[in-house]
């Protein structure tokens, strides 16, 4: 049996992590074969090349330089991580994918959005994730809770990604909408400014749906 | 006036570190405007990409990962350091460029050549290389000096490439020429088993006949 890819997406401080967490709590508790992982990173490989995509010293990055680091970091989470596990039949669970560089890279940087399709295309082989949460969130209220959350070194004052203005953040997650909107049968829209346990009773209920209904097909 | 574009290609331990120093000397005494740089690296994002191309600690590193991590280097190293350079009217030198990931990751490892070309279309932008000097070598013999001359601390046995069996070199020399048979206008073959300063000489007077009809023609 195949596996099933589900992937978290949202703006910074829309609850992603929080989400994950609790959700992976539900798979444990409801005995699923699951596997956690994350975008950049995922890989030893991959961590490295996000702590360059993250470091706030590198602001002379150029936006193509970006995507082709968050290609890499991919290429090499699909072949290590995500693939095999895939094909062990887990449930695979992603924080950041596909969606998240057409969000930033596209809508947020402007890169051509065929562009990035067209290099995605080349490195996918097939894999797109089955079901996507979009926790959807205004900037003005998840952007200074993703701040004041993290206290880790190098984001006392927010990480590269985190630095960008209001606007920036603002066309990301109009970028999302719009995924979404040409994308309703796999993305879930769900209102990030909502009490973590009702999100996650939102999330764990239509995993199962769907879930059950990809069972019932295979 | 537009600058000049000399990039110096060949397998480990081809020579390359030596000619490139020597044809500074040479043109620093003729009084050119030059600027010495590499890939991978040759920028503060570059060198961090480059630190995780040649750790060996990477031996999981999938082939379109490393194929991404060399591109990402060379689009930050185009658009920080190589295009300003040559519009001001420097002489770029680099120590390899385009040549090495077709010979490296397209014959070496079997990279599919189209595919490498088309990523480097996306990215070149009409950048390439006036002149190119290939420092051709068995690898029977660069790639044990390339081992023994080395002494920083992570290649005591040799970085991540040149840790690569026999085969793997050998395959990467013939593509070199190869594509120096593809190229012959650019491409100049120099056999780099002959002592230094004569090499020196060849690649300083064929540099300045080439340079000189590419401003007779401007």
């Amino acid at each position: 049996m195949k596996g099933f890819f589900v992937t978290f997406e949202g703006i910074e401080g829309s609850g992603k992590t929080t989400q994950i967490n609790l959700f992976a709590n539900f798979l444990e508790k409801n005995n699923y074969d699951y596997l956690i992982t994350r975008e950049p990173g995922g890989t030893f490989i991959g961590d490295q090349i996000r702590a360059i995509l993250l470091n706030p010293k590198n602001i002379k990055m150029d936006p193509i330089t970006e995507i082709f680091l968050y290609t890499a970091s991919r290429v090499q989470h699909l072949a290590e991580l995500i693939k095999p596990a895939l094909a062990a039949g887990k449930i695979v669970v992603c924080d950041r994918f596909l969606d998240s560089t057409l969000a930033y890279q596209g809508y947020g940087r402007g890169i051509s959005i065929n562009f990035i399709e067209e290099l995605n295309r080349l490195i996918l082989d097939g894999v797109e994730p089955d079901l996507t949460f979009l926790l959807d969130i205004p900037p003005e209220i998840g952007v200074p809770r993703a701040r004041m959350v993290k206290n880790d070194s190098c984001s006392l004052n927010g990480d590269r990604i985190e630095r960008e203005n209001m606007d920036f953040h603002q066309r990301v997650r109009m970028g999302y909408l719009r995924i979404a909107a040409e994308n309703p049968e796999r993305i879930k829209i769900i209102n990030g400014n909502r009490p973590a346990d009702e999100i996650n009773k939102l999330i764990s209920a239509h995993f199962e749906e769907v879930y059950a209904k990809i069972l019932t097909n295979k």
